[in-house]
C-alpha cells in the first residue's frame, strides 16, 4: 500500500452559507477562528485554504495560533474578490478604480501567503464575465482578464498564483471558464508563476472530462493544485465527493497517480444543510478507500486496454478495483 | 390593436440580492415599503406579488398605504417558506414541528391575501426536495408534499393556491418540478382551489416547451398565473425577459392568446447587477412590442401551417411578426 | 443471498448501427435470426424484446425456432414506428393515412405478442413530437398522442401496452417525455392495459431521478417493465450500464427491491463500437454484483437515515455495500 | 446599406439523412450531382462545401460541370473520415493502419481542393475521441490528434486546413471540442496553414458564447470559415438558423462585422423532415434581414454601452435593430 496523501479543505467548507433565498443563512455565522477549529476536529486534514480578509477583528497572529492549535497549515489564500464591491467584476470591472481596489485586496492576500508560508494565492474571479448577450466586447473583456493577472503575478515573482476556472456562477458566464482557455490565457500572460487550480466539479459540469483536463494541465506544467466535490453535471452543486460520480473521480485520481502528481487532495464543498465536520469525514473516508482502489487497480492491464481503446476491458478492471475498495478497509 | 394586458411583478424584483459568494449583497438592503415605491416608479405596473413576512417593523396598514400611493394592487402573497428555519424543507421537512411551523406561515399569508384582496397565495416550496441520491424515500417525500398542500388548501376554501414548480434550486432537486408532475399532484390533492403559477424560465430550463406547458395547464383548468424572465436554459438565471429566447417567449404568449387567457403579464426577475427600475422598464418595453407582434401575426395562416406541422412556413410567419414588432412602436 | 433476477435485452443490442455520419453502419448488417443467436451466446439472458417487422424474409416460425435454440423467450415486441414512413410521426403524424398505417403496424405487433406469448407490446413513439418552436399546436398534438394510444389499446384488451417515454431523439422534442406526463396521459386514456416501460437512461438525462420515477410509477400501478444503460446526462448515449452512474443505478434497483418489483432486468444499450456480446456480458457481470450489493445493504439502517433525510449517513451505508460488491464475487 | 455577403452551404444540406432509428432514411438517397442541382435551385447560394468521396460513379469533371451549371463554386472539401472504417477514430484510431488510411482520404481531398480551386480542406474528426471513462489515455489521444493534423497540413503547405471543432457526436466526447482547445492544439502543431471553421451551433451547445469564440479566433488569426444553424443548446440539432436563438446569432454576426471579417455566410443544417430547398431559402431570407439589422444597429451607442457593461442599454439598442429587421424588407 502506498502512503496516504495529505488531505486539505477550503476553509469555507466549515462556514455557514447564504443563498438568494435563504438570505438569513442556513446556519449561524462562523468566524475564521471557529472554522479553523472545526477543520481541526475532522482529524485527517493537514492543510486549509483560507479566504481573505478574515472575519473582522481577527488578526493574523490569531489565525496563526488557531492553525497551530488545530494542527493545520495554510496551503493557499483566496482573496474575496467576489463581494459587493466587485459584483460587476474584479479584473474585468468596467470601472478602473474598482479594478485597482481588487488588485489591492490580492496584493494583501499575497502578503498573507508569505506570512503563513502558504503555497499559492488562489485567484477565483467569479464575478468576472457577463450576464447578457451583447453586454460586453468579448475581446476587451478577455484582455482585461489577462492583463490584470499579468500585473498581479508580475508584482510577486516569489509567489505562485493559481487560477481556479469555472464555467459560470455567480456570473452567468465567467471569463476563465475551462482548462484550455486558462492555458491559453496563461500563455498570453507569459509568466512562469501563474498556473491552475483544477476543481473536479467545475470541470465535470463544464462538459470536460476532469481526467483529461488534469492531463492537459500536467502536460503544460500548470497543475498547481486541485480540489474535489461532486454535482449532477448541470451546476456547481459542491456536493460531497464520492456521492454521485464514482467512476469519473476514480479516473481523475488515476490520472494524477500515473503522472506522479503528489499534491494535496483538497475538499471544496458547500454542505449547506449538513453538519460540516460530518461531511468532511464522510468525504475523507471515501477518498481513503479510493486511494486503496488505486493500489489494487491492475494498471499495466488497464494501460494495455487503453492502448486498444477497449472500453469494456478497461471498465472490468476499473470495477474490480473500485467496487471492492470499501471491502478492504 | 388589442388592449394592452395588465403588467405585474414579484416585489423581489425591486429588492437587493445576496448569493453564496456576494454574502454582503449586491446592493444595500431594500425594505418592503421601498420596494413598493420602486415598483410604482416603473410606470406600467398594475400589480405586485409580495413576499411575506414583510420587513420587520412594517405593518399591513403601511403596506396598504404604500400600495395605494404607488398605484398598485396585490395579486398574490408569497410566504417565505425557504428561509433558514425551512432549509431542510417546508412541507417535506423531516421534522413534523417544522412542517407545522411552515403551515403557520402559510396560514398567515392566506390572511394577508384576504386583507389585501389579492388573487392567490403563491406556494413556492424551494427547499422541498433532496440534494443527494439515497437521501430520501421518494414515495414518502411526495406524500408529504401532496398531503401538506391538501391540508393547507382545504383550510381556506375561499382562497386560491398557486403552486410555482421549478426543477431545482435551492434544493438540488425539487419535488414540484414540472407542469405534468404538478397536475398529477393536484389531482391527488383533490381540491378545486389549487392550481399552478407557470414561470417561463423554470419551464424552459427544465426542458419543457413553455408553450406546451401553458397549453397543458390550460387544458386542465389549472393555469392560475404566470410570470416571465429569461435564462440560458441551464439554470434559473432570472434574466430580463426578451434578452435571449425571443421565439419561445413569443410562442408562450401566442398560446395564451389563442386560449383567451387574459391574466396579468408578470415579471419574476433578479436584476442582481442592474438598476431594478431600468430592468423592469426594459422588460415592459419589450413585452409591449411583443403584444403588438401578436396583433399583426397572421394567426389563421399559422394555424394552417401547424395543422400540416410545416415548421418552415410557421417560422416565416412568426419572423414576419416578431422581427418587425419594434418598428411599429 | 436472494435469487438472481431474470436478465433480458432489447434484441437491437446485438444489431449493427448507423447514425447520420456513419451512414454505412458501424458494422455489417445483422439479421433478426443472427441477433437472436448472439443473444443466446451471452449466456445469462432469459428474454429478449424484438423489433417488428423482422428482417425481410424471416418468418415467425423461424423466429420461434431461433428463440428456442437460443434458450430465450420473448418479453415484448417493439413495432418500428420510427422508420422513414413515420418520420413526421406515428400517432401524431399530420397525415391521417400515415397515422392509420402506424396503427396497422402496431396491430400486427400485437398479433406477434400473442403468438410468442410475450408480456407486452412496447410502444416507443420516437418520431412523435416536434422540432421547431411554433411547429405544432401543442394541445392538438397531445390529443392525437392520447387518442391514438387509446384506440390501439382498446382494440386488444387481452394485451398490455408499455409506453417507453423519452425526452427527445430522434425528434427534437418527444410527446411522451417523462414519467409524470406519461401517467397523466394514461389517466386520460382511461384503460387498464396501458402502462410504462421505464428506461433508466431516458429518465436520467431527462432530469428525473430514475429512482423517483420508478417509485411514482409503482405507486400508480404502472411500471410494466424497465431497462437499463448509462449516459453522460446530456443525451441518450445508451452506454453499457454501470460505467458512469453507479450510485444512481444502485438507488434505482434499491427502489425496485423495497417495492418487491420482481420483473426482468433488461438491457437497452447501443454498443456502436464494441463487440455486442462482450458488452452484454460486461453489463450482466456488473448487474450481478449490484444484486449482491442489495443483499448486503443495511436496509433498515438506510430507511432510518432516510426518515431523518440524513444524506451523509445514507451515503456511508450505500458506499459500504456498493464499493464492496465486486469483492464478494 | 452595405452589400450582402456571399452565401454558402454544406452540400449535405441537400442530401437525405439516416439516423440510428430511421435506418431506411428520411427520404430517398440523393447523389452528389443531384445535391448540387438542388443547391443551385435555392437561388442565393454562391458556394458549397462538398463531402468527399463523391457518390460512387461520379467523377470530378461531372462535379465541375454540375457546379458550373448551378452557378456555384466550391469553398471547401470535407473528407468523410467518419464512415464505418473510421468508426473508432481517424487521427486517433488505435490502429496505425487505419490512421494511415484516414490520412490517405484527406490527401485525396487536398487534391480535390486544388482541382476545384476551393479555399480549404475542412477537417471534422467526428469519430476522434472516446465513449467511456477510462477508455483512453487522454495524453496519448491528444498527441495522436495533434501529430496527425501536423503530418497532414505539413504535406500541403499551399493549402489551408480548417478544423471544425464540436463537443460531441458521434463520439460521446470529441478531441477537438472547443475554440480554446483548438487554438491550443494549433499552436502545438506549429504551422501557419491550420485554422478553425467555427460552427455557431457547436459553439452554442458546447456552452461557449459563439460571439466570444469568434472574437477569440479572430484575435489569433485563425477564423478560416464559419457556418450557422440553430439548436436547443443541448445537442447539435442543426436546425434552420434564426428559428430559436435570434439574439445570439445577431451577436455572432455583429462580432464578425466589427472585426471586418468578410467571409462567406454558410449553412450547416440537417433538415431531416423538411424540404431542403425550402429550408435553405427560409434560412437566407432570415440572414438577409439580419444583415439589414446590422446596418441599422447603432454601433457607436452599443460600443459605449458595452464599455460600461450596461446590459439594459445594450439590449434596447439590439432589440430596436433586430426586432424591426423584417419590417424593412
Amino acid at each position: 500500500m502506498t502512503d496516504l496523501p495529505r488531505f486539505g479543505a477550503g476553509l469555507w467548507h466549515f462556514a455557514s452559507y447564504v443563498d438568494r433565498y435563504a438570505v438569513d443563512g442556513y446556519a449561524p455565522p462562523v468566524t475564521t477562528l471557529e472554522a479553523i477549529a472545526r477543520a481541526g476536529e475532522v482529524g485527517d486534514l493537514s492543510v486549509v485554504d483560507l479566504n481573505y480578509p478574515f472575519t473582522p477583528g481577527v488578526g493574523l497572529d490569531e489565525v496563526k495560533d488557531a492553525l497551530k492549535d488545530a494542527g493545520l497549515e495554510a496551503i493557499g489564500i483566496t482573496p474575496e474578490i467576489y463581494l459587493r464591491k466587485f459584483g460587476k467584476g474584479a479584473f474585468t470591472n468596467p470601472d478602473p478604480a474598482i479594478r485597482s481596489a481588487a488588485l489591492d485586496v490580492m496584493h494583501e492576500a499575497a502578503g498573507i501567503v508569505r506570512e503563513l508560508g502558504a503555497d499559492y494565492v488562489k485567484i477565483w474571479p467569479g464575478q468576472d464575465g457577463w450576464d447578457y448577450p451583447f453586454q460586453v466586447h468579448h475581446g476587451h473583456l478577455w484582455k482585461l482578464a489577462v492583463d490584470g493577472m499579468r500585473e498581479l503575478a508580475s508584482a510577486h515573482p516569489d509567489l505562485k498564483f493559481a487560477i481556479e476556472y469555472k464555467p459560470r456562477e455567480p456570473r452567468v458566464k465567467m471569463t476563465w471558464d475551462s482548462a484550455a482557455r486558462s492555458i491559453l490565457g496563461i500563455q498570453q500572460i507569459g509568466l512562469d508563476n501563474v498556473g491552475v487550480l483544477l476543481d473536479f466539479g467545475h470541470s465535470l459540469y463544464g462538459g470536460e472530462s476532469p481526467a483529461d483536463a488534469a492531463q492537459l494541465l500536467i502536460d503544460h506544467g500548470l497543475l498547481y493544485g486541485m480540489d474535489v466535490n461532486d454535482n449532477l453535471r448541470g451546476w456547481d452543486d459542491d456536493l460531497v465527493v464520492g456521492t454521485v460520480h464514482l467512476t469519473e473521480i476514480f479516473e481523475f485520481f488515476y490520472t494524477l497517480r500515473i503522472n506522479d502528481w503528489n499534491g494535496v487532495w483538497q475538499l471544496d464543498q458547500f454542505p449547506f444543510r449538513e453538519d460540516t465536520i460530518d461531511a468532511a469525514r464522510t468525504s475523507i473516508r471515501f477518498l481513503k478507500a479510493l486511494h486503496g482502489a488505486l493500489d489494487v487497480l491492475d494498471i499495466p492491464a488497464l494501460r494495455e486496454a487503453q492502448e486498444r481503446q477497449d472500453a469494456m476491458a478497461a471498465q472490468r478492471l476499473v470495477q474490480d478495483a473500485l467496487l471492492s475498495c470499501m471491502g478492504t478497509r
